[in-house]
Formats: C-alpha cells, sequence, structure tokens
C-alpha cells in the first residue's frame, strides 16, 4: 500500500542509488523516461538533482511545468525501465505503450507510476547555468510516498524479492538491490 | 588487480549508485571521507558531481588542491565505510586510524584507497555557486581503475560475495549491490 513519508526522510527513498523512472505532464502532454542519474543533495528541506538530458521529451513538460516525479521501479517492471529508456514521447503515449497505470500525485501535475516502490514529487529550484551546462535540474521534494511493504518504519527492508529496486550498469543489465547489511557501531 | 579503465567508460563504475570513500590531499594533509551522494552526470568527457558537505575537513584539501578521487569500496569495507563518515580527519590521520593503505594516483595528488573495487582520480571544475549554494562540486575524471575481479570487459560482474560494492540507506546501514538482472531487448 502506498503511505506518506515524511520530507525529513524523502532522502533515503533514492540513497542507495536505484534507478528511476520520471513522469511529467504539461498542458495535454504527459511522459515517462528512465533515469539513473538522480541523487538527493539535502536532506532537510529535501532536495535532489536529476540530469534530464536536453533532446528528451520529458525536458519540455519539465521546463513548461517546472514540476516532476520521481518514481523509483521494482525489478518486476525492468523491461519498462529499460524500453522506457530508449523511445521517445514525443509521437506515441509511453503510458499506454508499456501498460503504465498511474495515479494522480497529491501535489504536482505529473502522475504516479503504480506498481513502484517509491515515489518523490518534485518541483523544480531554477538554476538555468545548471540546466543548460549540465542538464542538471535541481528540485524540492514537495511530497514522498513508499510501498509500505518494502519501506517500513522509516528504512527500506525488501521483504519479497520482486519488490527489490534496480541500480543501472548499462545497456539492459542492472544489478537489484541485495543483501542488507550493518556496520559495527 | 588494479586496471585502467577507458574515460568513456568510467561512468560505469558509480552508475548502480555505490557509497564511496573520498580522498583528498594539499600540502601535507591528506584525508578520507564517506560520501553517497556522488553520481556521474557525463559520458565523454566523463563527469560526476559530488556533495562535499562545507564543515568537512576534506572540502578545505578539495579546495585547495581542485582534486579528489573517489574510491568504490566493497562490503567487506563497511566498518571503515561507516566510521569514516562519523570522524573528522582534522585532527588525527584517519587512514592510520582505520588502517587503510593507500597508492599514489596516477595524476592527481589525492591517493587511491588499497581493497576498493573502483576508482575515479577527478579533477575540479570551478562552479562557485553550485558549491556555495548546495555543496555540489562537479569534476572531470580525469583517469579510472578497477579490480579486475569485479569489472570484467567493461561491465560490473561481482564474481564474489566479499567485494560486492555497497549502497547507504541510513545510519550503520547499507545494502549490498545484489543479483545481475537483464532485460528483454
Amino acid at each position: 500500500m502506498r503511505v506518506p513519508v515524511p520530507l525529513r526522510r524523502a532522502y533515503k527513498l533514492i540513497n542507495h542509488g536505484p534507478t528511476t523512472l520520471i513522469t511529467a505532464a504539461a498542458g495535454d502532454r504527459r511522459n515517462v523516461m528512465s533515469a539513473a542519474w538522480v541523487m538527493g543533495i539535502d536532506y532537510e528541506p529535501a532536495k535532489l538533482i536529476a540530469v534530464i538530458a536536453a533532446d528528451t521529451f520529458t525536458r519540455g513538460l519539465i521546463e513548461a511545468s517546472g514540476e516532476f516525479v520521481v518514481n523509483v521501479p521494482t525489478v518486476r517492471m525492468i523491461d519498462v525501465v529499460y524500453a522506457a529508456g530508449k523511445v521517445s514521447g514525443e509521437v506515441d503515449d509511453k503510458f499506454a505503450t508499456f501498460g503504465l497505470t498511474t495515479s494522480p500525485a497529491s501535489i504536482v501535475g505529473a502522475p504516479l507510476v503504480e506498481g513502484c516502490a517509491a515515489w518523490l514529487e518534485c518541483r523544480v529550484v531554477p538554476e538555468p547555468h545548471m540546466q543548460e551546462s549540465y542538464d542538471l535540474f535541481v528540485a524540492d521534494v514537495v511530497a514522498a510516498w513508499a510501498d509500505d511493504a518494502s519501506f517500513v518504519d522509516g528504512a527500506w527492508r525488501f521483504a519479497r524479492d520482486e519488490d527489490r529496486t534496480l541500480h543501472h550498469l548499462s545497456g539492459g543489465v542492472f544489478v537489484t538491490s541485495g543483501e542488507i547489511v550493518k556496520a559495527k557501531s
């Protein structure tokens, strides 16, 4: 079940470096793209950065709306994650093409992709130089959600193998989140 | 054995989101700190960004030298990775404290930490606004290395469980790089 995550804990949803699906919407258009280069950069207020290449359809939607959602997919979604990184959404509706079901987000206009393990609703912090020079978008996390089967009491548990997160190696090859290990304190 | 990685493939060494150890040196001082917030942002020329908090001793060394090394530790080093994130190097030599052996890097002055799975030698691209506003350092990767037991023919294999990379969840808790999975092409 999707449950809210306090914003001060939102960084934990992507701290282990999962590959993501970024959704965006503007006017009557929306899109989804794969993005491995997404990272938290602050705890409170929660901030992240994402590399959104200049030639993507999603980039235009984000620039128009100032919003996007970082969806954290599970290993069950591996084929969609790979395919969504290869096809542009300019012509076709990629949600329909890939059979993705969505729900409305709570604050932003971009949709949440059903079946993911976590979701971070984001509002862009305008940084023209970073966007133009490095394709880097800084964003405030304005709402966060997680599947309470995997993210329990503020921490990832990955109780089911099929709910593990994906971490992109290259091409169609990924590594899943593996064993949880603890350091001596 | 440590072998060179072509720069166009350097992004692959951190594309799956591992936690890192950042080393830096300036004058007669050097230091090592844990950093989970490190991410590739370009393929060729290879670039990455790292969040280096303003109150760290490492930050001063990086600002003075314009260089650092991103070391990618294995699960065997979990206790050092956790400890290196809690202790400042301002007073003591953390390499000695943690029993870390180092080797000289090929281009930069910061050392390579022995026992890691990969190493990226980095030269800072001056971006004062990003550094001051977000603690974000952009860097060119100027040399890259990997342990050829884990990174084979330009791809991670993780042949041995004890050589898996660490991905930080929070506090002393990490998840290891798990199973390698492939999407349908």
